[in-house]
């Protein structure tokens, strides 16, 4: 399996930046579920660049659903979308130099100089709408079971955001904000320090923070097919992600024992942890607690300035300008994404804990 | 596929602590291949506690190749290693309060209660010695075709070990150091620590960094199988690791694309990038430069204080003091399941890409 | 997984009989393989039904290559080929009453009634068209190695081909005829038998024989992914098949030992056997022989005459009569889905076997 | 994966016929199942040739269940089977000619020359021994649920045993039978064929019927996890099965459509199909009418009679006369091998569709 993930749900992308179309099958989905066009227009539309910080690549991604959906009604079958591409400028691109921080290179070593090099090809960041439009219907999948997923821009360009202390509100409140941050001056400040660096011919990264409420307890696996694990694998098929620690994560390193165990309470007579350093998950598997990890984004490699670099073919040294419209950070754009894998991966998790009926929601 | 790994060359794990035995299943593996017992010795004594930060379990870690090796070497056809438990001790465990940082409360809702709760059962970092012994084996074959992998504790109780700066020596080096730090006063200093922490009943934690010297370029797919994204989903399957991060990791948040990214130049007329940022990996394949990461680590959750948890069934609060043997760290013991899981992870890229007899390095 | 199968090579289908659009995914073909478009448009014109022997429905099968090839070649990402349905007249379709020997029951019980149930939905022979495209890429894939896959209608409405005598050739005489059959007298009975069924109201069923010539010894797993059960599990999937048999299959139940064992003799100094019985398989493992298999197809359910069945609630007894164009017969448009699924199934075994560059046949 | 199936719950073989043992691993069973040693004894005692018509190899197959089962119930984690190899004489065995039917010029060439020849080594058919066991922790689970499973010897060595009239009891009765007939008296014509082609130093084939009674409808996918697909698979693993065939299976390519299709009625207010000629699955999902299929098995490929055939290193010809014990039949004792694998792939169908849980039978 290599563009497919999942193993009761199940996702698979293709397409190509410039190529007709890029698009998306989404399997295993229960039956009976209504799609809501307006969640999956909404989800594009906050992947799209926008307003100053955007690149100046404008396309409406305009999504078509192939198959799948009778009736605004999941059928149990595969759900083809389809997103073609039309604002493709090919005169753009052409087969130069190795971009360095793209798969330019890594791509040739694999598949022989035969890659669609064009506007970075089946690497694009651009392949991500489609796995926003498949996770659109898995978010919406999820809300009927009161499982909600919000990601915010924890840090940006040395910024960092407030951290979450009500998420059920904050998640909503997510949902409807364009530059995903708790604190609006915060993400002001975010905004100003990428123009800034775009002013530069240059290029910032950061960190998204995600949380999961209401995901029921008893899911995952204690080896391999971790909870972890799976959310992981998903998460670093984001263009950019570098990086993925759950709970307190690379903080937990520092801490002793006595202060990263979460000590067990009863809250209404149900135990939760007074702290949720491990992020919800033990041993692999949800404990009940709300998920929270976070993904290191590194900054979008398409700068300004001259980079030095060797020849497509490897045999010079050389030295690349690299002009056309490019973001100056795409971290804002990717939390859309991040909500998506998410939602995928803990729909695939649920259907093989609970059965394909289980997302409907309904009785049996 | 829940406690199997991989497609092509693939683990299946079993076992629990106080059971009859452990073990692995190694399949796929191209025939051919020497087996080393030695070298399967020599890693199982390394995740072994010992000295000084180890607890009181004395095992010899005995094991038995059942099947898949013929007159020394592979016969291409499953392995299955057993390792007995022998130094159980029942009497030590029986089923208390929720273990605050164990997988306790999440195992009882996955498995009602069913599970085997004798010392963390399958949860247990037992489990890690099959995983080593499948991966010792998976070393000795990646190291024919000139392959090496080192992992050092990079970071523990506060203290910072030095950065790899000769990997192929010092690789070499790490691999018969029982408390891997690339500088031995450094390590002294994270044992003392450690002895500190277990002296007040607590635990401490750390980071450990990977390295892998001689990975070919063009391994790992854009997409879900990206080699960061199997490596995750391996690596989060070692008990107590909670966040991943490849070349700068979180620290390329922080940075500007101009320093993120690796300009490429030719040395000896051949393609590498100045710096590594990016850990080898570029949009999920390896770009020939040696693959990095790290892992955080959190202290054992098996502490002698007295923490505040809930009874067994969930039902009333209550005060858990732990007796008995444990760990006052691990991350110097994980280092070598970190080698064991990557190596294992990257048989199973490389049989997918060049086929099941690339790993036995003989002419077709 | 579910509407995806392989490991390496991997298909993915999706499309209802009278949705927008049917596709299919292909990924993980080698890069750089010529797509001949015209074999594409060969395979399905074969598909389609034609003549005196096929339905009224009339559709060009116009497909488009979405994803996944570049410059006339295959780029070894995701190829996504897309077949337009036209010719949809669902007022010919509405939810009536359970057809006998068609899918309508027991889809119910899986999804629920969310399934589109206009002319099959997805379960529609009509997606094998997507199959069929992406089986021709294959197909041309294994033709550059030498591997030539030919499947005839070995019998059909009680009338027997005559047997492969000589496949190299005969695999390519099939591949221009419209009715696959060897003996060009048989197939003109076979077709008055077809059309004789269906002024009768009724339909018939058959069984198709394919040779694989060319194919390498040593492909294949003992257990479970034995070859025999990786092409079983794939053609179980073309729409009627209720049967495969490898070699002299059911017959080799009545022979002694001494007539089903093939004899191993030397033929220009390689080892081949005289006969060959086991279908060029031992062990689940191909043995160098051509692969011989046989599937049964059962008639079309979709037969004029009047039938017991229940209503679409299963709540009363009806009596069914199916108007509209349906096949009397699909063994003969059945077998360009058995050459596709094979030649799918192969690609995936061999891209396991011999790495994912083997299929482009050049030196690595 | 090779040497491992299913996607939630996965068995995984491991041994050859010569080494210290063999065994399986079964995961994803559901939690709190009662395993029934003795159940295992029996169905591995019915494995184990016997009487007349069996090898002179006589082993207890002494079975250790080494993890997974905690106070005599299962864990919902892998439980791994061990059983250990007793009476192996090797020196009946050296790597000598090929022997014609048998795996030894596929596996050479797969494996090349370093597979563990000894009786068969990984393509031993004792290896069912393991299937076996898993299979019978598998068929207590499933009766919990009021699935059973029976197969009897349909036919054998051109004598035909009577059909299934009256399957609950029916399949009741077998499960105690040696010799799987359901008249006797056939049994004993079959046994005495047996015993004449041994005489005459030969083997005979046969076929095997197997009905599942008590399955729910709506499990499956129309492609590729077809349930005929997958049970196919699994069967296809069985040493010596080349044909799987579902309800009335080749036949129905001679029949009509009206009478291919099974009509549909109401029984005591519940649909069902008059006749069961699609052996209870349409469009790959289940129908609620039992599930029936055929395997065809070849004769043990052992014979004592002098063979053509090739040397070992496939250079030059060779006559071979094979000595040692051997089955003149095996499909009597294969027949609890299909019922295992059976079993197993409708636990792994049933997990897919209704939950980790269900095979629990308990209330959530």
């Amino acid at each position: 399996m290599k563009n497919t993930f999942g193993s009761s749900v199940c996702v698979t992308l293709f397409g190509e930046s410039h190529g007709a179309a890029i698009g998306a099958v989404l399997d295993g989905m229960a039956p009976g579920i209504p799609v809501d066009k307006e969640l999956i227009r909404h989800q594009l539309d906050l992947r799209r660049p926008a307003g100053r910080t955007g690149t100046a690549r404008r396309e409406q991604d305009a999504f078509e659903i192939v198959s799948g959906v009778f009736e605004g009604r999941t059928t149990g079958t595969p759900i083809a979308i389809l997103i073609p591409n039309e604002d493709t400028r090919s005169g753009d691109y052409r087969r130069g130099a190795v971009r360095p921080g793209h798969a330019d290179f890594a791509a040739r070593m694999k598949y022989h100089g035969f890659e669609d090099y064009r506007g970075g090809g089946h690497f694009s960041g651009r392949i991500t709408a489609a796995l926003t439009a498949a996770g659109a219907i898995a978010i919406g999948a999820l809300r009927r079971q009161g499982i909600r997923i919000g990601t915010h821009v924890a840090r940006c360009a040395g910024i960092q955001d407030v951290p979450f202390t009500d998420p059920e509100k904050q998640i909503e409140q997510l949902s409807n904000t364009a530059f995903a941050v708790l604190d609006a001056e915060k993400g002001e400040a975010m905004r100003a320090a990428i123009e800034k660096a775009a002013e530069a011919g240059d290029s910032v990264g950061g960190v998204l923070e995600t949380i999961v409420a209401g995901m029921p307890a008893g899911v995952g696996e204690p080896w391999f097919d971790t909870l972890e694990g799976m959310l992981a694998r998903a998460l670093f098929s984001i263009p950019a992600v570098k990086g993925v620690e759950f709970g307190a994560g690379f903080a937990l390193a520092e801490m002793r024992g006595s202060e990263a165990n979460d000590p067990w309470i009863l809250k209404d007579g149900k135990p939760e942890t007074r702290t949720n350093r491990n992020g919800g998950i033990n041993g692999g598997i949800t404990n009940g607690m709300p998920i929270v990890f976070r993904c290191a984004v590194k900054p979008t490699p398409s700068i300004a300035l001259p980079q030095e670099t060797v020849s497509a073919d490897g045999m010079k040294e050389e030295t690349l300008t690299i002009t056309g419209r490019h973001d100056p950070a795409i971290v804002h754009r990717a939390r859309v994404v991040a909500d998506s894998v998410t939602a995928l991966t803990l729909c695939d998790a649920l259907a093989l804990r609970f059965g394909t009926d289980w997302l409907r929601g309904d009785p049996a």
